[in-house]
């Protein structure tokens, strides 16, 4: 033993304790090039950070993009739960198919055509664990260490640590009020091929976007795809909230006209409950194969009860009614925050005003790091997700990202005003 | 359009449809060169290849090792599962931590404690989506293309999977009747090694292996950590069945006595129910946050209802004596497939006899490919799985697997009954 630390150490501790201190310092190096080159590019979260902290006491939450399940009809689901064990427990506390139930596949197809997707094939749905998984699957299959993904900027922070832990390269596309601008998507794309650079797919959240509630104009959504087909990239489409638009239909999915290049993927988080970890994809017909036994490879099957309890839902229950529940309960809580942003915050800053979805963008002045911020936020009794999260760039950022879905509107509107003298304070010290 | 037969069938359909055939075969086409390396090696599991055809009435499923879960109390189990979602809805049906709930975790320590594991800590546990999850997270973090990861001859087919996703290279260690004999192990390690090979870690299903019902002697488990430690190597410890011995105390678990150097895999799919998918890792204090994060880029966190209804299960329920009523009842089974076997099977075959878990591993004579046989046991009225799908060799095997778990004593001998013929068969056509 040669560790001059620990020999200084030996007349203070007992020896057996010292010994176990060593072991445990001993494995721990011996053990430290046993990890993948993957390993080191797996990140904490930055949403995940603030998990814990954010269910304290007191502290006004507009970090996680949670639910309001309030909302939810919980004894009545309750009972349904008790029944769908009670009467096919064998069934549904069993291993069932790697693909999903047959009944919640064709359901899920239903739940698409409501957001006018027509034509879409039980078969070609695999249900995953959150769209999440979804995503992990595709890149599994798709990507190769150094291979190129292109992201919208800013993006999905769960998106960026699985692309990450998969050595992927993540390039960056801008938007605007109108969402990714095609003319950069394009000339991103020329010149990372020109560079000789393998771009497998672009991941795009074209409804109200996470973060930045952005969303992507009608005009533009055929001419994304396009681009991308003549480029021969896919598109992974993640559209968790599109049925969550507050004022009129539900926009065309990039996925509706174009089932050949668009991996399209749904999710159950946020219109029913994100606590069943009940997602999916829908995969063109000639991917299928390879996409569902990825999936296989890493879960076996998705839990059969969930899928059950789903089923009962979208079959028994007014799940189209309960979502124009949320889509006025969350229109609301927006007008509540954007309202707040209004009367409270300094001048300097901007945001962006949502059409759907759970998300506020702000932006400060430049020069602003909101990342520090973040602490005196949390002693002023207010969180949020400072905008570095939702970039693949390792700079500071001005940005940060307000959720208004988990918490009711005069809780909004106190988060709002105790953040704004933080932001006063950040900006006059520029 | 240039593609020949596209033009010859030009008479017989309609343009459109002749266009909808093209723009398929055309996207399949431009997205072949798409795919990750990875994804060329990602195979159907012969297990689950069976599993549809399994579930055909008339058929006797010797197939696939599922629980009997007719002993567990559903109509309680209901009402459990319904005061959750009525009492804590919001909780149940809510995103939660990523790594798993605190109680869960601690409940999980008592249930390794039950198994000899004394020392493990809640915050070293991380729940997964069954065990396979928990085997795709550890290869995540360890294995770069090409690594080398040991294995027990013959393994479970689900980790085979897994590990091929990774492009990993798998290489097998023999069994004897007392399990993985350490000798080969020591040779196969330095062999490897010597050829510049990096192992990452052994792979190993030490009580009632699947597939074969074989278990690891309890003076070979001390050596074979000893010899995987020496040599820097992990052990990745899978123990489903560990609680499910016929007679006795359960073994003590390499993780015993090893807390540096094993990954400890449990699962709740054998104890209590699969349809939940719940297992978990325990993983050495030194790897538990990489191993924690990848976890969690993958999944984000597993399903909370879930997670609380085996939490109200191991705290509400006698688990321990459902156990005992699972062990009986499986110990029943097993006798009574080795009576069949030796009742009705042709001179020329061997066999295993396990001393806990679901399988009895069956050896023909040599020359036997078990694959051809499965359709003729399908038509003659039962189902097996082939032992090639038990190994990553390309070559045939004389070895088969029969799962005893699933169905009734009397179904069993009748499965046997049927099995006889067609492997009498194919032994008289050598």
């Amino acid at each position: 033993m040669t560790n001059e630390t620990l020999d200084d150490a030996a007349g203070l501790l007992p020896a057996e304790a010292i010994d176990a201190i060593e072991r445990a310092a001993t494995s721990a190096h011996r053990h430290e090039n046993l990890f993948s080159e993957r390993a080191a590019n797996i990140k904490q979260s930055a949403v995940r950070d603030v998990f814990d902290i954010s269910m304290r006491p007191g502290l006004v939450s507009l970090a996680g993009g949670s639910p309001y399940l309030q909302s939810l009809p919980l004894e009545r689901l309750a009972a349904t739960a008790g029944s769908i064990i009670a009467e096919n427990g064998l069934t549904a506390l069993q291993y069932g198919s790697g693909q999903g139930t047959e009944e919640l596949r064709a359901q899920i197809c239903e739940v698409m055509a409501a957001e006018g997707i027509l034509d879409a094939l039980p078969q070609n749905v695999v249900i995953t664990a959150g769209s999440q998984s979804a995503q992990d699957i595709a890149t599994k299959v798709f990507c190769n260490p150094g291979d190129v993904v292109l992201v919208e900027n800013p993006t999905y922070v769960g998106a960026l640590n699985t692309f990450e832990a998969y050595q992927v390269q993540v390039e960056t596309v801008e938007m605007d009020g109108s969402g990714m601008v095609p003319d950069l998507l394009e000339a991103r794309i020329a010149a990372l091929q020109t560079a000789g650079k393998n771009i497998k797919f672009l991941y795009t959240i074209p409804s109200f976007n996470n973060p930045s509630g952005i969303t992507l104009a009608p005009e533009r959504r055929q001419e994304i795809v396009d681009i991308c087909r003549r480029a021969n990239i896919l598109v992974l489409e993640d559209n968790p909230y599109g049925l969550l638009r507050f004022d009129g239909e539900p926009l065309e999915p990039l996925r509706a006209a174009n089932p050949s290049d668009v991996i399209y993927m749904g999710s159950f988080s946020k219109i029913f409950a994100p606590g069943l970890r009940i997602g999916w994809a829908l995969v063109p017909e000639h991917l299928q194969r390879r996409y569902y036994l990825a999936a296989e490879s890493v879960t076996l099957c998705p839990p059969t009860f969930n899928q059950m309890l789903v089923s009962a839902y979208l079959r028994d229950y007014d799940w189209k009614g309960q979502i124009e529940t949320y889509r006025g309960l969350y229109a609301q809580r927006c007008q509540a925050m954007l309202a707040a942003l209004e009367e409270y915050m300094p001048p300097g800053l901007s945001w962006t005003t949502p059409e759907g979805g759970f998300f506020v963008w702000v932006t400060l002045p430049e020069g602003v790091d909101t990342y520090p911020l973040l602490k005196k936020a949390i002693d002023a009794g207010v969180v949020f997700i400072p905008g570095a999260a939702f970039t693949p760039s390792v700079e500071s950022s001005n940005k940060l990202r307000l959720a208004f879905s988990a918490v009711p509107p005069d809780a909004i509107v106190e988060g709002v005003r105790r953040l704004a003298p933080v932001l006063r304070e950040a900006i006059a010290a520029l």
